[in-house]
């Protein structure tokens, strides 16, 4: 079982997560994060010596939990049902967060690669790990025609990364799925995705 | 020719440009302004009330110099020309600025639009012209089969703006053209963009 000084360290990282999506890490003030979390300063400079502490740890946490879903989300009964999969996935994640936060790593590269270097190095690892993931399945789809195979799979799952960042962006905008959803049903077709057996 | 008090103005406004796009808007400081335009509290103060409303003015900015962009940058011997001039162009633009402080409309609409209603406000009408230009375009070239014609030009324009944001916050984050230039790339090739008259 979690000591109470453990429950208090994952409450405020619980809830700065979600206070630097919204405000942005730069922001973000020391007030904000002891407001977010109902902790007092003592105990959250026990834990962490500053904000950029805080925001680093929660960043490792965010890493983690992408690459968990990075695992599952490509599950399907073929290689392109996998791609459609995830780009489903995706969207309800989205969905679920109501459109307000958007993608802490899209965020963060945004806000901090040109401030804020150890930020940075981590996101680029992040998104690195997330197109070659991406490669793989769309070269085992190209194995078997498909997706488009004209095109290399390192340049498609690029494309697709950022396609989706932006789509993010737009919906987090505009507080709607439309953005996202079409973006990425324009890329099935453009991908020329064959999710059904015999099309 | 400008009074001195105007000098003064269009100096902050320019100066607090660049620090709003490398910093973000929420981690920006008036003393931040102050130190980068070499301005007195006394003079800032004098031409604006707060940070909005230089953020505000600074958008607006960006907005005009923006669609006087969007204005040329479609400029070719074909509608297929037109679009390839577009990636470009957006590529030379993120260039000359060593892919620092990337899109301002980008980094705003991550960085506000959970907080500042006013602010995401602008960036969207920006977004909506952008895609509208991009479905204009795609419409022409559609209509000379310079681009693929079974996806609508409105869906492929979205997915277009979503990928291009997406390239910039990735050659942003790696400070290097690569990331934009291949995703530009593939958007040519998934695109079917038939910029030369014979192939």
């Amino acid at each position: 079982m979690a000591t109470k000084g453990e429950q208090t360290r994952e409450k405020i990282l619980k809830e700065a997560n979600q206070v630097f999506k919204c405000k942005g890490f730069g922001a973000t003030t020391i007030n904000d994060l002891l407001a977010a979390s109902g902790t007092t300063k003592g105990n959250l400079y026990f834990h962490f010596s500053d904000k950029e502490a805080i925001g680093l740890e929660v960043l490792r946490g965010e890493q983690q939990s992408f690459y968990r879903f990075l695992e599952q989300a490509f599950q399907g009964k073929s290689p392109a049902a996998g791609l459609d999969n995830f780009f489903q996935k995706a969207l309800e994640k989205q969905s679920r967060q109501g459109f307000v936060g958007g993608c802490l790593f899209g965020n963060t590269a945004l806000e901090t690669s040109d401030t804020a270097p150890v930020f940075a190095g981590l996101v680029q690892e992040v998104f690195a790990e997330w197109i070659r993931k991406f490669e793989q399945q769309i070269t085992l789809a190209q194995g078997v025609e498909q997706i488009r195979t004209d095109v290399s799979a390192g340049e498609l799952a690029e494309m697709v990364v950022a396609t989706i960042e932006g789509g993010i962006m737009q919906s987090r905008l505009q507080k709607s799925e439309t953005p996202l959803k079409r973006s990425l049903e324009t890329l099935r077709k453009v991908l020329e995705l064959k999710t059904q057996p015999h099309n």
